[in-house]
C-alpha cells in the first residue's frame, strides 16, 4: 500500500495533544516567536490535518475489509451461495461511498488554479519560493482545463481516491502471481492447447468484435447527439481489450466448494489467467498507436500489423523475464542449502518473484505478465526443491496478499462509483456494452470450441461451452485497465461502463452459478465436506504423520493438489489419447531435462542427455536424485488412513522429511536403461494416477494402487 | 512499500519498445499531430523514465537483500557468528553506496528555483497553468536555501533516498509489532518491574545524560570555533533521546542460538522493546518544546513538567488504542467460528493489527507505540483463540515481514552514508557522543541494577550488568528517529553521528557477543541442536502427532514458546519468591478476569466473578471452557516422545485440533469452589512448570509432572 507519508513533521502526532493540553503555551509562541515560526506552525498543521485524513481514509478500507470478512464468514458458516465474498465486498464499498458523497460536507478548494508562465513543459519538481522560503514540489498530473475546479471539491472524496497505479503497481502483482502460483498444472497442461486458444485467439476475436460494435454505437450516438466529445475507433478497441479480461473468481470458488468438472475448472481459470495478461498487453498496443494521426476511424493494415509485432514483443519480452526469474530462484534453492532455513528461503522467494516485476518493468515489458510467468515457472520448479516449511508459507503468504489485495480492489470499485467524481454514464453505451459484451464472449467460446473438438479426443461439450459463456465475468483486471486512464471523455465513459459491467456480472453470474450449474447437469462431486470435517480429518492427517499441505509424491512431477474430480475412473483409459501432442513434446522435454536440472527430481540427467554431456549432467543432476532411488527401495512402510469413510492403503508413498520419494522414482529408476521411453511412462502413469484420489479437506491425495498391482 | 507510482500514463511501459521497433512512427507523428502531442510525449517520456528508475532503485534494493540472504546462509551454514546479517546488509549497503556515489554520472538538476510571488503560506497541491495546460502539484517540504543546488544533484541518488517517513510508517511498524507479538511472556512479566525501570527511568536518565554531555561537548566545540550553526539545548537533548534507543538485535539472535539465560534474555529484550517506544514518544515530547523561545539552552521547570505531561498522555494514549485494538480482535475471535476459516483469521488479524497503527496516527498519537501494545494484547490474548493454522500463519507471516523490513533499513543504512547528500561529520562531535553513549549507559546500568536488586530476590549479577552494558547497541529505530528530520545543521549532525554509531555499535558489539559471553561466564545451554537435528526431531513429533509449533498447553496461561533456560530446576523453589508483586497482582487480575473473557481459557467467569454478575458471566464465559473440564476426565492417553536422549511421557495433556484442553483447566476445575485461591495456585503451577521441559527445536514443552503427583 502507498502508506500514509507524513508530510514534514517529527511533531505532527504532537500537535493535537498539545492543542488541547497546552493551550496556553500559543500566547507565548506568539509573543516569543516571530511570524515565520506562525507560519511554519500552520504549513505544519496543514500537513498534519492531511496526514490525519490519509489515515482515516486508509482506516475506512481496513475497516470495510474487517466487515467484509467477517460478513464472508457469517455466509460461509450458513452455506450462502448468492453472493460472493467480491460481490459483498463492492456492496460494502457502495454503501461508504455514498456516505463519503452525500454524507460529508463538500470543502470547497483552497487552491486556485496557479497561474504562472514556465517554460513550455512542466517540470517533474518544482521549487516555489514563497516569502523567502523554498518549498518541492512533485508533479501529479495533468488536468483538463475544465476540470480543474471539481478537483479539489471534497477533501474526504479526494483522500479516499488512490492513484490508479497503485491497483497495476501494487494490488494486482499479488493477486495474478497467485494465480500463476495455484495453477492447477496437471490439468493445465492437459488442456494447454485449448487454453492458449481461448485466451489468446478468443480474447483477440472478443476484443475485435467488440471494439466494431462500440465503433457502431458511437456513431449512433453521435447520429441522436448523445455524444459530446470526440470518441475515437482507436478508442472503441480500446474499450474491446479493456472488458475483454475475464476474472471468474466468483465461479470459481464455487466450483472450489462445490468439486465441479476438473476439466472446466481448467479451461476456465487458465483461460481467465491468460487472458488477463493478454487484455493488458493488448490495451497497451492499442494505446500506443492512438497518436499516429487524425484517420484512427478507419482500419490501418500497416499499424494493426505493427501492432501485432509490439504485442509479441511485450508479451514474449515479458514471458521472458518472468520465466527466467523463476528458473535463477530454482537454481538458487537447489544449489543451496537453503531449505534449511525456511525463514530466509521464503525471502528469498518473495523477493525473487518481487523482481520479477521490477525487472520488467525497468525494462520496459509489461511487470504483470512477466509475475504471471513467473508465478508459473515458480510452482512447476521452485515450489519442489523448497523446504516443507517453505511450502506452506509461500503459499500461504501470497493467498493473504491475494486475498486482501482482491477484496480491496472490489470494496474500492464499490466506492469509486460514488466516490469518483469524472463518472459519464451514458444509457446508450452501456446497453450496447452489455450487448457487446455478450455478442462478444458468445463469437468467441462457441466458434473456437467447435474448432477446438475437432481436434480434441475429449470434447468441449455444449453444457460446458454454455458454462463458459455463463461465466464470463469481468473482474479487478478490467478494472484496473479502466482506471489507469480516465483523462479524456471517451475513456470516463468507458470507465464508468466498465464499472457497472463488473458490478453485474459479478452480482448475477456469481449469485447464478450454483443454478447454472444444476441446470446445464454439470457433475459435482457428490461429497461435499464441511468445514468442520475438514479440520478434523486434518487432524486425523496428523495425528497418522501425513500432512494434508504437503504434495505426497513431490517427485511426481505435478502438484497432485487436485480439487473436485473424484468420479472419472471411467474416463481414465482415454487419458493417454486425450492429451494433446503439443502436451506430450513440452512434457517430454520438461521431464527429462528442464526437471532434472532445475529440481531434485526427475530421471538423472546421466541417463537423459546424449553422452558427450557426461560430466556436466553430472554437474547438474542433484545428488538427492540418485538417493531416491536408494532410498526407495528400503522404505516400504505402509501408512494406514483411518478416516471415516475413507480406508485406503497408503501405497508405497512415503513422506520424509524433505520430501523427497515417491512412487514416481521407482519408474525412472526401473526405466533407467530405457531412456527414450521412460518419459512417455512417466506420463502415463501421471495420467492415470489421478483416479484413485482421497478427498480430504479438498487436497487429494494420488495413490497409485493399480500401478503398483 | 512507497512502490514505484508511475505518474500518468498508460502507454509508458510500451514507450521504449516503441521506440525501438516502431522507429520509423515518430515521423508520422509529427507531421500528423499537433506541437502539443509532442510536449504530451516528451513529458511522458519523462514520467516513463522517472518510473524506470524508481524500478531500478527499489531492484537495488531487492538484489541487495537477495544478496544479503544468501550471504547470511553461508554464514549459518558455516556457523560463523562474527557477523550478524544486520552487519552484513549494512556492509553490502555501503558498497553499493560507493558505486552509486562515485560510479554514477553526476547529472546537474534542471529545476532551477522557480520563484513566483504567492500568498504568504505554501499550498498543499499546486495547480500550474503551463502554456494552457493545467498540472498538478503536490507539496514535498521545505528545503533550506543553500541546500537548493544540492537537492537535484544525481538522479540516481535522489531516486534512492526515501521519505523518512517510509520508515516510520512502513518499516517500522511490522518490525515492533513482531517485538510485540514475540515477546516471551513469562519471562518479561517474571521481571516485568526491572524491565519498565530499566525501560523508562533508565532511558529517561540515559536521555538526560547524553543530552547534557552532549552540550558541554557543543559548548567546546563553539569555544574551538568547529561550530558553523546553531546548536541549542533542545537538539541536544533530542539527540539523547534518538541514541538512547536500544536495539540488540544481533546480541539476542546469538542468544537465541547459544541459548543463553533467559531471564538476559528477558530483560535485554523486555529493556529494547519498550526503550524503543519510549524513546519516539520523548523525542515527541522534546520537539514539540522547541519553538518555546530562544532562551532554549537554559533548563526551564515549567518547560520540563509539561514535557513530562505529554510525555505521558501520548504514552499511555498510545497504549491504550494498542490495548483496545487488540482486545476488540480478542473478543471477535472468541465470539466467531472464524477459526474454522484460517484465511479469514488471519486476514482479520493482519488487518485488525494494521488499523491499530492507522488509528492511533488519526488520533494523534504514535502508532509505532500502538502497535507494540497490540502485539503484546494479540499474542496474549488474541493467539489463543486462533486455530493453529492461522497461529503458524500469523507467527510466519509477521515474521518474514520483520525479516525483510529490518535487513532493508539496515541495507539502507549503509546506503545512505554514501548516498544521504547533507552529511556533516565533526570528528570533536562523534567522539564526544561514543564516550556519551558509554557514560550515559553506564548511568543507566549499573545505578538501577543496584536499586532494583535491593528490591529483587534473583540478583542481577555482575555479569549480567556487565552484558547488559555491553549490549547497548543502537540500530534500526535510532537511525529512523534521525532521519525523520534532517532539515537544519544540527539534525545533519546527529544524523550522520547516529548513523556511525549505528555501524561501529553492531559490527563491534555483534562480533564481540561471544567472546564476551564466555568471558563473563555466563551459562549458555549445552546443547545447541542444529537445524538437521531440529528438522528430524520435528519429524519425530510429526509422527506422534504433537506438532512443536503448537504450544502444548494453551490454556496455561502463557504462550510456554521458552527459549533456552533448560538447567534452572535448582532455582525452582525460588520461582514463586522471585515473582514481584506487580507480577502477581497482575497475574491474579489477568487470570481471573481478563483471560476468561477474552479467551476461551482461564477458569469460568461464573466462578471468578461476584454472584450478582451472574448472567454476564455466563454469556462471557465460553462453553469451551467447560467443555474443557468434561474433555479432561475423559481423555487420559499418554504420547510416548520417542526423541533419541528425550524419552518422557507427556503428562495428562492432550491436544485436539482447537488446543483448548490442558492440565491447567483440571486445576481450575477441581478449584471451582475455592475461587480466591484459584488464581494463586495456578501462578505457582506456572512457575513450577517450567522445570519439566523438553527441548526440541527450540521449543519447549511444559510438563507438568510434579503437580500431577
Amino acid at each position: 500500500m502507498a502508506g500514509p507519508l507524513r508530510r514534514r513533521l517529527p511533531l505532527l502526532p504532537l500537535l493535537p495533544l498539545l492543542l488541547l493540553a497546552a493551550g496556553g503555551l500559543r500566547a507565548a509562541e506568539r509573543s516569543g516567536g516571530s511570524s515565520s515560526a506562525m507560519e511554519e506552525l500552520a504549513t505544519e498543521k496543514e500537513a498534519e490535518e492531511s496526514h490525519r485524513q490519509d489515515s482515516v481514509s486508509l482506516l475506512t478500507f481496513i475497516l470495510l475489509l474487517t466487515l467484509t470478512i467477517l460478513t464472508i464468514w457469517l455466509f460461509k458458516h450458513r452455506r450462502v451461495r448468492f453472493l460472493h465474498e467480491t460481490g459483498l465486498a463492492m456492496i460494502y464499498g457502495l454503501i461508504v461511498g455514498v456516505i463519503l458523497r452525500y454524507g460529508t460536507p463538500s470543502t470547497s478548494g483552497h487552491d486556485k488554479p496557479f497561474s504562472c508562465s514556465q517554460e513550455d513543459r512542466p517540470f517533474t519538481t518544482l521549487l516555489v519560493n514563497v516569502s523567502g522560503k523554498f518549498f518541492e514540489y512533485t508533479l501529479k498530473g495533468e488536468i483538463s482545463p475544465g476540470k480543474i475546479h471539481n478537483v479539489e471539491q471534497n477533501d474526504m472524496l479526494r483522500k479516499v481516491t488512490f492513484d490508479p497505479e497503485v491497483f497495476f503497481n501494487i494490488l494486482l502483482p499479488p493477486i495474478i502471481f497467485h494465480a500463476g502460483y495455484s495453477l492447477k498444472k496437471r490439468h493445465f497442461f492437459r488442456n494447454l492447447g485449448s487454453i492458449l486458444a481461448y485466451a489468446f485467439l478468443g480474447t483477440a476475436v472478443s476484443c475485435f468484435i467488440i471494439g466494431n460494435l462500440m465503433y457502431g454505437v458511437v456513431k449512433l450516438m453521435k447520429l441522436v447527439g448523445q455524444l459530446s466529445d470526440k470518441f475515437y475507433y482507436t478508442d472503441c478497441l480500446l474499450f474491446g481489450a479493456i472488458i475483454s479480461a475475464t476474472d471468474p473468481v466468483t465461479v470459481l470458488a464455487i466450483f472450489n466448494e462445490l468439486h465441479a468438472d476438473v476439466d472446466l475448472y481448467a479451461l476456465l481459470f487458465g483461460e481467465s489467467v491468460l487472458n488477463d495478461a493478454v487484455a493488458i498487453v493488448l490495451s497497451s498496443s492499442i494505446v500506443a498507436y492512438q497518436p499516429t494521426g487524425e484517420n484512427t476511424h478507419a482500419f490501418d493494415a500497416a499499424a494493426f500489423f505493427k501492432s501485432v509485432g509490439v504485442f509479441l514483443g511485450i508479451f514474449s519480452g515479458s514471458f521472458m523475464m518472468g520465466a527466467v526469474t523463476g528458473v535463477v530462484t530454482a537454481l538458487v534453492t537447489k544449489f543451496t542449502k537453503l531449505h534449511c532455513f525456511p525463514l530466509l528461503e521464503t525471502a528469498l522467494f518473495f523477493l525473487m518473484s518481487w523482481s520479477t516485476f521490477l525487472l520488467a518493468e525497468a525494462c520496459g515489458f509489461t511487470g504483470v505478465v512477466a509475475v504471471l510467468f513467473c508465478g508459473i515457472t515458480q510452482a512447476h520448479y521452485t515450489y519442489n526443491n523448497l523446504s516443507v516449511e517453505s511450502r506452506s508459507r509461500t503459499k500461504q503468504l501470497f493467498e493473504v496478499l491475494h486475498f486482501l489485495a482482491e477484496n480491496f480492489i472490489f470494496s474500492y470499485m464499490g466506492l469509486a462509483l460514488f466516490t469518483f467524481q469524472k463518472h459519464i454514464f451514458s444509457p446508450v453505451f452501456i446497453i450496447g456494452a452489455f450487448v457487446a459484451i455478450f455478442l462478444g464472449r458468445a463469437a468467441h467460446i462457441y466458434p473456437l470450441s467447435f474448432l477446438l473438438n475437432l481436434g480434441r479426443r475429449h470434447k468441449i461439450s455444449w453444457s460446458f461451452q454454455h458454462m463458459m459463456m455463463f461465466s464470463g465475468l469481468r473482474g479487478a483486471m478490467a478494472f484496473a485497465l479502466a482506471i489507469r486512464d480516465t483523462a479524456t471523455y471517451s475513456h470516463q465513459m468507458m470507465f464508468s461502463t466498465t464499472l457497472l459491467i463488473v458490478f453485474f456480472t459479478v452480482w448475477i453470474v456469481g449469485g447464478g452459478t450454483t443454478p447454472m450449474l444444476s441446470w446445464l447437469n454439470i457433475r459435482v462431486g457428490d461429497h461435499v465436506p464441511s468445514v468442520e470435517e475438514m479440520s478434523e480429518s486434518h487432524w486425523l492427517y496428523f495425528r497418522v504423520g501425513v500432512d494434508p499441505d504437503q504434495d505426497p509424491p513431490p517427485t511426481n512431477d505435478s502438484f497432485q493438489v487436485l480439487q473436485g474430480d473424484g468420479q472419472d475412473s471411467a474416463r481414465r483409459n482415454r487419458t493417454k489419447q486425450e492429451s494433446a501432442w503439443l502436451f506430450r513434446l513440452w512434457y517430454s522435454f520438461d521431464h527429462n531435462y528442464l526437471k532434472p536440472i532445475l529440481t531434485h527430481s526427475g530421471p538423472p540427467l546421466t541417463t537423459t542427455l546424449p553422452s558427450w554431456c557426461g560430466l556436466i549432467a553430472r554437474c547438474l543432476t542433484s545428488p538427492q536424485v540418485y538417493d531416491n532411488q536408494e532410498q526407495l527401495r528400503e522404505e516400504d512402510s505402509d501408512f494406514i488412513l483411518n478416516d471415516g469413510d475413507l480406508t485406503v492403503t497408503y501405497g508405497d508413498t512415503t513422506i520424509t522429511a524433505n520430501g523427497s520419494s515417491g512412487p514416481h522414482t521407482a519408474t525412472t529408476n526401473l526405466d533407467s536403461r530405457r531412456t527414450k521411453s521412460s518419459s512417455e511412462e512417466a506420463l502415463e502413469h501421471d495420467l492415470g494416477a489421478a483416479d484413485h484420489e482421497v478427498t480430504s479437506r479438498g487436497t487429494r491425495l494420488v495413490f497409485p494402487l493399480e500401478y503398483n498391482a
